[in-house]
């Protein structure tokens, strides 16, 4: 075994499952305490699991006594329980004072707050009453979200109230449910989280992903996130670290947030154990999310290097449906994927919306990982009505009641991996055959007008940016005429290869243009092909990708193939008939 | 659950773990016949499994009567017990018939040559005589190898006959084994392994892996393999899929196969179910040997697709040592090491050579896992003598007398990420700053001599089976000065980025070679950069490499910080020092 120590986990669910898979493949033993035959037991045969609810004192206390170190893979448990079990000696990670504070979402937000972590602003209810909604609807303004301090989860005990009118009715649903406190509305245009490992020598994390919720359940994640910035990746990484730095004990936690329309990050809710955005990890990532977990609470080593995206991911949850099997029926669909890793959690029977399982598609890109996992989200809407085109999510279909929806649509359109750029519209029309050759390889690209000359700020900054603005990019071309500054200055800006296409002045052979752009000094390279000659400069970008793209390095070769026996068609058509009539009858029709 | 079939596996080792591991994913029923708490029982708990030998007629009766289809983790199973409950109307996958001819070495051999399938030529002794053995060493030579026909594995029932005098030694330790036969000995250069999958649609492959061997255990793993061409690669499955095809039934194969000094390739043995050399796909591939066995023989659906390399994979087995522990040591030692994911099979006590688990390394490039996984191998090698620097294996310390070696040193330099071509070794000079700054971002390279004009054929041989020689390279550099055709030719026989730089003849300014260079026909491009300047073409490589690359685009962007921190230096001296003295003191230096 990788580690002497056994492993206690309250709760045997579907987390449980996948931590003990990570755990088998150590030779870890994990005692689990639920009910005979759970979802996490299946997978582990041994006579350490303790039967019962892991809310029962005497179970919890004998699977302490079994195991040294106790975790959890659900945080509402009884932490007073685990704080008397901490005090007689027993290694809990993480802290129950950790999942106290956690588990009441209003707790977990004065704690942040405290520590300085930027977070949704939140106010408590005295009382449950009309009244105090009032009150708290003129500091917090409205909309806003009326939450449940305790025992919430996937949008139950969340009520969104956009108008004093709301107010009865949040209350009739949530009343009866204890505490109550009013969240500030978030404007945020896209829900990201992040998964962050606390080890006993620091804190680490998981790439930035991006979640979509559908009836506030997650439905799908992305990772990396789909248009955002490395920049602000690298930012939410930092923010979710430095949420989790505010807590106590070892282990993972999932932390989600808001990303709002001006780029601001606000911490939504976090999750003191394996979560549900994180299922990406077990293909996506060297180490997963469950095995991250094991290491950092039982003192194993761990780098920032073992948690890196391996491939674009992408996360498909599957739920329980209107019929007990329309579970089943979801991975029976994607039996017949491609490239798809099924994951089933044998939980028996299925209730509407209960996680019975997730798919993971991974691919050398994300816009491979969206063409082949869309079958199977068409198939999970296939019930669904379709929503209406229109720009606004708010009046989608899947708008519920029960959580905050974005404030913009996210609508997706392949990421490029060309950016190609100009010093003026008038060049465009030499770049035309460029773009159509591209269109042909079905390379998504990006143009743009950025003079050197004329828009030297916006220059600078697109060309020093675009890397973290399309992480996709693998190339740009730059087409310039005259002085031709624009391709070498792209190049002084950026990492990516930069192919430069002389345009021919007005005036003048062009040659003032290719000499400009190819005689860049030691240091700044621009790839030059010859003067109008976009398709080449496509043709250059497209070997480029297929130098480590094989699905674009087939195309490519089917090009040179087609493009050889075209020419061999016309040798053979010139031989037969003869070059005279050859020229009378393909050459002056040109 | 993706199948309502239970399947039942003669055998519960770490094959069967790993089988069930996946049928786990799937929420599919594997019910296991081995002594209790076997490997693949600790990972599965539920009332089917059967307790008892796989060799136990009641036993396998049992597990028949529980399962729905019958499968094998190993091939020394009793074929006619199988016989008789497939007589029953139990489907047992793959056929009894497939086991009974693979389990005996010589039959195996008999029918893939019965089928026309290229095998090493084998001739079975009458009687194990010295007797025997000279008259068939007339027909097939020596040295060859002298082999039980059944119940070996792992090197274990060969041995090497390399003169007349081993003869007698050899039957020693053989005789007693049973029935004998001899090979002819294969000179290979490598030896290659092949997972077939055999479905009711079809006969699929996973890529094709290089296996080495120690002790005649294998020891590593690479997918695919090192300096294999493409066609090679695609040869050595189409002959594995040939060999499969002549067996009953469905299931995955291991089909291992020599790769001869020639090129020629020769099937050495095929295993019946889940293969060492499949291991990687776990990590390696969208779906794992063990899925694809449980989707064969459960005809669940299955496309080549989902078979294909997600990254360059390397294996390396973790055998019992020395000491009890000796396998943990390596575990833990794994630990330690980033991207690596590693296996323990729950076995207990090791015996020295008995595989207690494994470990893969996933990374974008085949270097890159090189890199990952040495100190792992260094590790496991750290007791073992240091083998001399000689050029040839076969006296290296690590050849043992039970199996073949190959017959000329695999010698490992970093497989090339670019090639620098010139026309003539005139250009060396010119290309020198740029191989020197290849160096400088540790890219491996290789430099060659093809010119265009006197040597178009090797150019063309070289340029056309550039991508299959070397899979890993990304981009050419090619030089040429005056008519400078070599860059543009290059791009015609290549889907590769060609990167050109024109020299600058003896006479005249170089801008015929620019010219020649840069101006290319619409159709094929080649990224010209300026005259001599084979600084930026190594920096264009680097920038191309850089586009898929995190870890070299990380230096390149290094290199411009430095870059720029160098001429912001320079400066700050000029704006401290002015311009006279500034001349004076660094100007007039150069």
């Amino acid at each position: 075994m990788a580690s002497e120590k056994t492993v206690g986990v309250l709760g045997g669910g579907q987390l449980g499952r996948m931590l003990v898979e990570a755990a088998n493949l150590l030779e870890i033993r994990v005692n689990f305490l639920d009910a005979p035959g759970s979802s996490a037991k299946q997978v582990s045969a041994h006579e350490g699991h303790v039967d019962g609810s892991f809310k029962r004192r005497e179970a919890i206390q004998e699977l302490a006594n079994r195991s040294d170190v106790v975790t959890v893979e659900i945080e509402h448990v009884d932490t007073y329980m685990l704080e008397e079990i901490a005090n007689e000696g027993h290694d809990v990670q993480p802290s129950w004072k950790t999942i106290r504070t956690i588990q009441d979402k209003y707790d977990q937000k004065w704690h942040l707050k405290k520590f300085g972590v930027a977070t949704t602003e939140s106010l408590a209810l005295e009382e449950n009453t009309v009244k105090q909604l009032e009150k708290i609807s003129g500091e917090l303004g409205l909309p806003l979200m009326l939450k449940s301090k305790k025992d919430a989860y996937d949008g139950r005990g969340n009520y969104a109230i956009k108008t004093k009118t709301d107010f009865k009715p949040a209350l009739d649903v949530l009343g009866a449910k204890g505490e109550l406190y009013a969240e500030k509305w978030a404007n945020f245009r896209m829900e990201l989280a992040v998964m962050v490992v606390k080890t006993k020598d620091g804190v680490f994390s998981f790439p930035t992903v991006e979640t979509l919720h559908e009836d506030s359940i997650c439905k799908l994640t992305y990772a990396p996130a789909r248009g955002v910035s490395k920049e602000i990746n690298k930012k939410a990484q930092e923010l979710a670290k430095q949420a989790v730095s505010c807590f106590w004990g070892k282990g993972v936690f999932g932390v989600e947030m808001f990303l709002l329309m001006n780029d601001e990050l606000l911490i939504n809710e976090i999750a003191p154990r394996p979560h549900n955005s994180g299922h990406y990890t077990i293909e996506g990532c060297p180490i997963s999310q469950y095995e991250a977990h094991l290491r950092a609470i039982l003192d194993l080593p761990l780098a920032q290097e073992d948690l890196e995206l391996r491939e674009p991911s992408i996360m498909l949850n599957i739920l329980g449906g209107e019929a007990p099997d329309s579970h089943l029926l979801v991975a029976r669909k994607a039996l017949e994927q491609r490239r798809t890793k099924i994951h089933l959690y044998g939980k028996g029977e299925a209730r509407k919306g209960r996680k019975m399982g997730h798919i993971t598609v991974c691919a050398p890109t994300m816009s491979q990982a969206e063409r082949l996992i869309q079958p199977m989200i068409d198939f999970v809407d296939r019930d669904k009505p379709k929503p209406s085109f229109t720009l606004s999510r708010t009046t989608s279909t899947t708008t519920s009641n029960t959580t905050n929806t974005p404030a913009e649509p996210t609508a997706q359109t392949p990421e490029p991996l060309v950016a190609v750029i100009m010093g003026s519209d008038s060049d465009l029309p030499v770049l035309q055959p460029g773009l159509e050759m591209l269109k042909k390889f079905s390379i998504p690209f990006t143009v743009r007008i950025t003079s050197a000359h004329r828009t030297p700020n916006w220059m600078a900054e697109f060309a020093s940016t675009a890397p973290t603005t399309y992480p996709s990019l693998r190339a740009i071309i730059a087409a310039a005429g005259g002085a031709a500054h624009l391709p070498g200055m792209a190049a002084a800006y950026t990492p990516l290869p930069v192919i430069g296409v002389p345009v021919k002045p007005s005036i003048g052979d062009g040659m003032d243009s290719l000499l400009s752009i190819c005689n860049m000094p030691r240091g700044v390279p621009v790839a030059t092909v010859s003067i109008n000659n976009s398709v080449n400069a496509a043709l250059l970008a497209t070997r480029i990708i297929g130098s480590s793209d094989v699905e674009i390095r087939g195309k490519y070769e089917q090009y040179m193939q087609d493009s050889m026996n075209e020419v061999r068609g016309k040798d053979e058509t010139l031989a037969r008939m003869g070059y005279e009539q050859y020229a009378v009858e393909f050459l002056s029709k040109k």
